[in-house]
């Protein structure tokens, strides 16, 4: 088979153009990537997609979301469908890779098997999600959660983006509904196998080409805001002090070293702050920050958390400062499917390809469908750790290595 | 004497009333006041002064910066003057005591002493300088520097306000300049007094009713900047990290500690810091803040910024992350004259009004003079410490403790 896919490759082109082809739908002067959700950039990238699965003979169609999908129908089309694709969207600015290598990847590998071996015994689909980033609207994983039946209309109705455009008025004008297309919601999907970019560094420098993630971690946000007194910065000595700027150092400063001492897979991130009334002779009467906490465990979320709001509160109470904390995202761990990823470690290994086990620290759309159907995703390295940047990158062997290994994982399962 | 001067006090009406009165000009929304150099307001002010100094029978006159001078000729002119007062002008939508309690003060103390006890063996000159806060332009003492001889017209040739207005076009707008008037240096001064409130809340929590300054501060200003790497908050563990965020957080909290630990009269203030890219989901490559040290001694100054620069140093290089910094202000510690502090203590015992020595931790024009000529600074209480704001507060038998003992003063060195 190995002589067969690499005369495949030479036959189909490389992976390489397509993902440049991709990326000129919303190109920007940054040699970067925007494409906002139901933007012109973002249609027109989803029609590219629609052809060119059309040219191979897929059978394509849009939801009524505008989730795009190459359907190759299996002779036991009744035993469900394997799912395969990753989002097309992208941030502001953000790089060729992110979504758009899964979207690809799933295309060319089922572009593959069906060259190679004809029809599967099972219905493979491979799906270009409408969005998954949250970059125009605030909602994320519209594309995945509408196939799930977790999301409909409802949840956006009173939703605008930053000019003030509505969700669903965006939608319509890019020629989607529920008058034109079908409702997304699904409840044949048997599998699904997601392929992406690291968007971290750990592949990278453990020299491995395939990670395949074990969880997806869960993710607890915050904003914590310290009070103190704004006084003079001359005329104030320290011990009459109610420095928001200081206070909030503390905090920082013990969080980071807590994160750094109780696990290796946590992490905790102060990615947003500001001070009031930010003037340098004045003493600041408020500093508010993010806090951003991932791991793969609810466990360890939890007790991480306790600790860190326990110390922060007797932190605040020492200096005579007044702490407010809320909580505005909690979104919990997800499992990915041990058979699955048994099997993809295992090709991996007959293929002689470098890999390890990784937990995903991102969000991706695998995360939505773990919790519904066995779910795998595996992830290709990404240069230096850079993601949403036009500085992405990924290099040709490494994207090839990934489609072979995602091309063999749908073969074992839908052949 | 005592029953002399609350008979005055009863007849030239109340302190509070003349703070009211100066404070409408500039009143803001807020009940604050905006006196910028030069404005419409600035001018007003100065003229409703010198109209108060003229009915009370001393020679007025402005120089060519706008300084204003209410002069009571003494028997032994050519012995030197003894000048007192503050400035005229305000922060924006600062308070009504800061600067015009002292011209007020000085002229209530003048017009008394000149009623009471008729023409003085030295001359006394009351003034109300034109700028001392650097509120409008980006310079400061702009008065008091001018009449030391300090500065000159062309360290402002090029000097423009946030709305571009150059600094000569308005100076001549509100009719000063060269032509117009005296040149502001002078040689003949040969003591000043100045009256102010703390702007601290050192006197008002020790119960005191007068300051007694010995020094006024030094004061250095930074900024820092760390340069880290910007990555991804979920995908990057926490071992791999280059958080500008972190690092400052901890050179932060080090400070604090150290300028705790050092001198009861050591200040150290991080007042202003910025993050970039400043995004809940992002590591920060990058955090600027600023640095503002004071104290009364330069070796303490000197000892206290080596050691946090060769720690900051030491952390940075540990973290991995770039450290730059740069200082934008030196101005060197003042004493105060010894000779003439210990007259104001002594009046102070005498009158049983409860003082106590006391350090400036802000900048005020009797730092300009206290290298050129004897000096003495008072301060009265500030409640709540609170200062540059429309909460600015001094009770009235503070402000009139004050005009008291520093009455007796300018007695002492007059009379």
């Amino acid at each position: 088979m190995e002589i067969q896919i690499e005369k495949f490759m030479d036959e189909t082109g490389d992976v390489a153009s397509l993902i440049e082809w991709l990326a000129s739908f919303g190109a920007t002067e940054n040699k970067g990537v925007t494409r906002l959700l139901y933007s012109e950039e973002w249609l027109s990238a989803q029609l590219a997609m629609k052809g060119e699965m059309d040219k191979e003979g897929l059978v394509t169609y849009f939801d009524s979301v505008g989730n795009l999908f190459g359907r190759l129908e299996g002779a036991d089309s009744a035993s469900g469908t394997i799912l395969t694709g990753s989002h097309i969207d992208t941030v502001k600015d953000g790089g060729k890779y992110d979504g758009a290598y899964g979207v690809i990847a799933s295309f060319l590998a089922v572009k593959k098997l069906y060259r190679i071996y004809g029809q599967p015994r099972k219905t493979i689909e491979v799906v270009s999600f409408c969005e998954e980033e949250g970059s125009r609207f605030p909602i994320t994983f519209w594309g995945s959660r509408n196939i799930q039946g977790i999301y409909d209309l409802d949840h956006v109705k009173d939703m605008e983006d930053t000019e003030g455009i509505p969700f669903v008025e965006a939608m319509k004008k890019a020629g989607f509904g529920p008058e034109v297309y079908k409702t997304p919601a699904r409840n044949d999907i048997d599998r699904f196998v997601e392929i992406h970019i690291e968007q971290g560094m750990v592949l990278e420098k453990n020299r491995n080409a395939i990670g395949v993630v074990s969880h997806i971690v869960g993710q607890r946000r915050y904003t914590v805001k310290v009070v103190g007194e704004s006084d003079h910065a001359g005329t104030t000595p320290m011990s009459y002090r109610k420095d928001a700027v200081s206070t909030a150092s503390e905090f920082i400063s013990f969080l980071t070293n807590k994160a750094k001492g109780m696990d290796p897979h946590l992490v905790a991130t102060v990615g947003r702050l500001n001070v009031i009334p930010n003037v340098p002779n004045v003493i600041a009467c408020e500093v508010e920050f993010t806090l951003d906490i991932r791991h793969h465990e609810e466990v360890i979320l939890d007790l991480f958390c306790k600790e860190i709001f326990s110390s922060f509160d007797g932190l605040a109470k020492k200096a005579g400062m007044k702490l407010e904390v809320s909580q505005w995202m909690d979104v919990k761990p997800v499992a990915m499917d041990m058979e699955m990823n048994q099997l993809a470690r295992r090709i991996a290994e007959d293929k002689h390809i470098p890999y390890q086990d990784i937990v995903s620290g991102a969000g991706h759309d695998a995360q939505v469908f773990g919790s519904f159907c066995p779910t795998c995703l595996l992830f290709v390295p990404s240069q230096g750790g850079i993601s949403h940047s036009p500085k992405e990158f990924t290099s040709v062997p490494d994207l090839e290595r990934g489609i072979d290994v995602l091309s063999e994982v749908l073969y074992k399962l839908a052949y």
